[in-house]
């Protein structure tokens, strides 16, 4: 006899990329920053008063939300901070997705959202990518909810923020655009989230990638002010700690060296896509910290990923029809770059 | 038209104590702990390295995870640690309460479970304390879950663990033991968590009160693989950040410092309901780090929550039939509790 709720029985949850531990190891499997965050988090976490601590943080975060509320122009109370995009991709779904609801989201895409769905309950709708990996358009009555993932992952490839935009306008229920990857790219639909005429759209950030802090959890979304507080109501009481709070606020203070970083990690990708695309290799346009790029059809995707793992240089690959072909490389330093690239020369591609 | 799901248009969420900031306040209103966590948690933030938070966090707190297991002798298999205990109440319901079942609890208790029953599309379903705020002995299919808060809040009452045991074992759904305030308590469940033939019970416990960390969220419970596995199935990707998991490791490696406070406590809990028993308040008796105490038949517990507030002492109060005769008071430093006593010696209480 199972004590587990029904619809969760054969739930195989969500698989974290793995997080080797090798000296000298060269890791581009979690699109993880490769600079480290502005020296003002180091500042905060030293002048922070540990004895604090015995007090419980804000429960509703009132200070960072004001902070984010002024760098993106609208009222704190549009702006929604959780545990990590994770616990708000979560709350979305039980907030917005009655059960037996429908989630619909682009296939393919980040893996979690089919488990969320599972989760809540509710049907995972995915909607295949064209050809090329653009996306479609999809009918205004797809599903319940809808989680467009601009730039997409793990495809790297940016949609026009006007295409969402008219996609937002004609959609029934609500879209929740997530931007994890928007510092990375041309465009993004903030715009959307802040205008006053928007009902049904929340756009999401997070600290894990262009501000280098996937070690705290840290994301937001930002939006019209009933969806919002519909997700104050649900969230746990605290949910967002002391230190997350502080070392976030440290980190939303230090703009230019956030645009710095990203700065660099472009270039990087810029180069290294042109490299690999010179070898032979099918690299998708990227807006994001990574390529989702293909080798030379003489070789495997999987093959490639198992010897670059060999040598302790860790890629993502993705097994099916559509993405086995590809490997996702998050873009490192330069150096890290070069260790990659030197490994695939060895073996010829 | 709302987007928000049916069973939450018209819920209020939970509404935690008042964070007040008033320069020489006496905050005994949300049972936080008097005395700072140990310096062993100064000591992790200053040697924790900064830059290593553009990393991911461990998934799983394998380390912290067996570190709690070799605690209270248990495999790390056993032990699920969550983002608060917020988060693991909440994960409790969404996966062992099916949409639409129930849930058990006391009455009164932490107010929290009636509104993460609202949230989950359960019927919360309260079995009122006797008389004497003492528990009775729910049937053995009272509801699909049961939450059994011990030593309960807001009446600080401890049941005896021998006769949780026996619940546990006739009770048919899954038991959830909320130990929050189990170190103020001359016993606990914890052998009932680890024991090989447990099947349906876990016993949870939170570094916010005893180990003074109510500022980071680190809860955790123990109990049978099968339901700890479900749990880890459910939970956010990433729900413990990386600083939650070192100030959290380094709090629980220094038992010595949170005996120390908490006999510390507890010399202070005996000292006040002494006094005020003296005094003509009706005491109960506590297991935890506060009072549930009504003051004398003549008086009003509002009146005297409402004065206290003006002088600037915080204390809880909970209306309600049953609640509304008592005063819920946080057991502070002598220093404090003297203040309080001074405060209501000038209003003749």
């Amino acid at each position: 006899m199972s004590f587990v709720c029904k619809h969760l029985e054969h739930l195989a949850g969500y698989v974290p990329g793995e997080q080797p531990h090798f000296p000298g190891m060269v890791k581009l499997n979690t699109n993880e920053n490769p600079y480290p965050p502005s020296p003002n988090v180091g500042k905060a976490l030293a002048a922070f008063d540990w004895q604090s601590l015995r007090r419980y943080p804000d429960p509703v975060c009132r200070q960072v939300r004001e902070h984010i509320a002024s760098l993106h122009g609208c009222s704190p109370n549009q702006v929604f901070i959780g545990n990590g995009s994770d616990e708000i991709l979560s709350l979305f779904t039980r907030t917005f997705v009655e059960a037996g609801g429908t989630i619909g989201y682009f296939e393919p895409t980040y893996s979690l959202y089919s488990v969320l769905a599972e989760i809540r309950d509710a049907r995972g709708k995915p909607f295949p990518l064209n050809e090329d990996f653009s996306c479609p358009m999809p009918p205004e009555d797809f599903a319940d909810a809808f989680v467009w993932t601009n730039p997409n992952a793990p495809t790297s490839r940016m949609t026009n923020p006007e295409i969402i935009a008219d996609f937002s306008q004609r959609f029934k229920g609500v879209l929740l655009v997530d931007e994890a990857y928007a510092d990375f790219a041309p465009a993004n639909c903030m715009p959307l989230a802040v205008a006053s005429k928007n009902t049904n759209t929340l756009v999401m950030r997070t600290l894990s990638k262009s501000f280098s802090l996937a070690g705290i959890r840290f994301g937001y979304c930002i939006g019209p002010e009933p969806l919002i507080d519909a997700l104050y109501r649900v969230k746990d009481s605290y949910n967002m700690d002391a230190l997350a709070q502080a070392v976030g606020m440290a980190a939303l203070t230090d703009m230019p060296h956030m645009r710095a970083n990203v700065a660099a990690i472009i270039k990087t990708r810029e180069s290294l896509s042109k490299t690999l695309s010179q070898r032979g290799w099918h690299v998708l346009p990227s807006a994001t910290n990574f390529l989702f790029a293909a080798p030379p059809p003489t070789t495997s995707a999987a093959a490639i990923f198992e010897t670059l793992r060999q040598e302790h240089v860790f890629v993502r690959y993705f097994p099916g029809k559509r993405t086995g072909q590809y490997l996702r490389i998050t873009v490192g330093t330069p150096e890290e770059t070069a260790r990659l690239l030197d490994v695939l020369s060895r073996i010829g591609v």
